[in-house]
């Protein structure tokens, strides 16, 4: 079973990356981008048993930092 | 106008923080995690006359390495 894992930053973070990015697409002449956020996505290949709780558990654990980061999870 | 731009591995491309997410998880005591693939998830706000080409222009100039990445635009 194939699942996409979104992790982003809560509004409010401080985002470094975005802002550079943002920076940057500037200097190479885009205009008209108001705002950049940069996050993570995740693609995994699961046994097909894996239930919702487990996924939870592996993103509350691993892969996001729930303090800063918000996650979702899409299964494909 | 919102865009959502997912950077992936291109197949065959050896993504080592995959590879450590997924030997983490199994240390954490996640069986059956076949495969993790690690990519970007950039979220911006542009201008909305902002067409594909433009884009399209931005993944191929800065956001993606298409030697190694592929890329994928949504519009929310």
């Amino acid at each position: 079973m194939k699942l996409r894992i979104f992790v982003t930053l809560k509004p409010g973070v401080l985002d470094p990356q975005g802002r550079a990015i943002q920076h940057a697409l500037g200097s190479l002449g885009f205009d008209g981008v108001n705002d950049v956020r940069a996050g993570k996505l995740i693609e995994m290949d699961v046994a097909d048993g894996t239930d919702d709780a487990a996924v939870d558990r592996m993103c509350r654990q691993l892969l996001a930092n729930t303090v800063i980061e918000n996650y979702r999870v899409e299964r494909a």
